[in-house]
């Protein structure tokens, strides 16, 4: 697998997954193009994640560096202080079918079903040598008119960047501390409880 | 990485990371003992996810075959006709907090972000040799008392078994059917939309 970045793999203590271990979201990314095929290897991956019903509610609205019309309504989206995804060659602003195809009934996992389904293109573009950074820091308003998504049956999840990996050197101060951040999770104690429920928030 | 079963992996067109390509959610499990270095990985690959402000919302509450009384517990929540789940050596309720801890605030990606840390449990399973398969046929009203879970502040969102692959031929006829059929997925072009929204379900 083609290394990303000189440091922040997971820290796990339990052997897992190398994919899973080199996920992470930074900041530095590269404007070159990624090749369409892996493009279509992102999308890929998300159609192999499993729903319920397998009714597949992701949706997923892109644009490429190579289609600057389209970028610049995609990164007019973004918040201020996501700037530095404006560097990635590809932005994408991950969707949910709220209702069920079937009766049309609210699907009580479209949101579960759609995470899973992004961490397939998370996980897939790692895989091939890209960097992917997933972000709610964008216009959750505008984003259903600038985009023409029907909001009573649509959510807006967030918006992603992917592209290859950037020179870290030529970032920001700011920017450079949130690429270095040692990145940190809760103990395994804390989200796995066996048999019943114990308040781990107590 | 072991051979789960003789087919079903996915029919991409694309190329796509094996263990995605390998991950399905098949029907015919044992009831051999998982190896707890393995099940510990279950749960680091989990907290290896991403999540927004990193709040990690997701939970899970567990039980082996090696805790008969909390086995069963678990085991008596699935609906009739997920009854081949309970070959599985491992049953788990993937569970997500609804607020954001900072402020107390509701989590728009609450169920996302837990679907997200699920996919990573199911791949880290495939990667190990493991079956998993996730279920939303469950008691969803009961399981809150049962086991103990605070439904003001979590929402049960589905059940998953995990076990090493079982005997398909001592599956019933109907199970058979399950066990083989075809795996099918919406067209890419259905899922992803360049530059705006364009209706798929019309």
């Amino acid at each position: 697998m083609p290394k990303l970045y000189p440091r922040n793999d997971a820290t796990n203590k339990y052997q897992i997954n190398e994919v899973i271990k080199k996920r992470w979201s930074p900041v530095a990314f590269s404007s070159e193009p990624i090749e369409p095929d892996k493009i279509n290897s992102l999308f890929e991956a998300m159609r192999w994640a499993p729903s319920s019903r397998n009714e597949q509610p992701w949706r997923i609205i892109y644009a490429t560096k190579g289609e600057p019309k389209d970028y610049e309504r995609l990164a007019s989206l973004l918040n201020e202080d996501n700037g530095y995804a404006k560097d990635a060659y590809f932005l994408g602003v991950i969707c949910a079918l709220k209702h069920h195809i079937y009766k049309n009934k609210p699907n009580r996992t479209y949101l579960y079903d759609t995470g899973a389904a992004a961490e397939n293109l998370f996980l897939q573009a790692v895989s091939m040598g890209l960097a992917a950074h997933e972000m709610g820091g964008f216009d959750q308003e505008g984003v259903y008119e600038k985009l023409g998504i029907p909001e009573d049956e649509v959510y807006a999840v967030a918006m992603i960047a992917v592209g290859y990996p950037g020179d870290e050197s030529k970032l920001s101060e700011e920017l450079k501390k949130k690429q270095n951040k040692i990145r940190e999770r809760k103990p395994i104690a804390e989200i796995a409880m066996r048999g019943k429920w114990r308040n781990s928030r107590i």
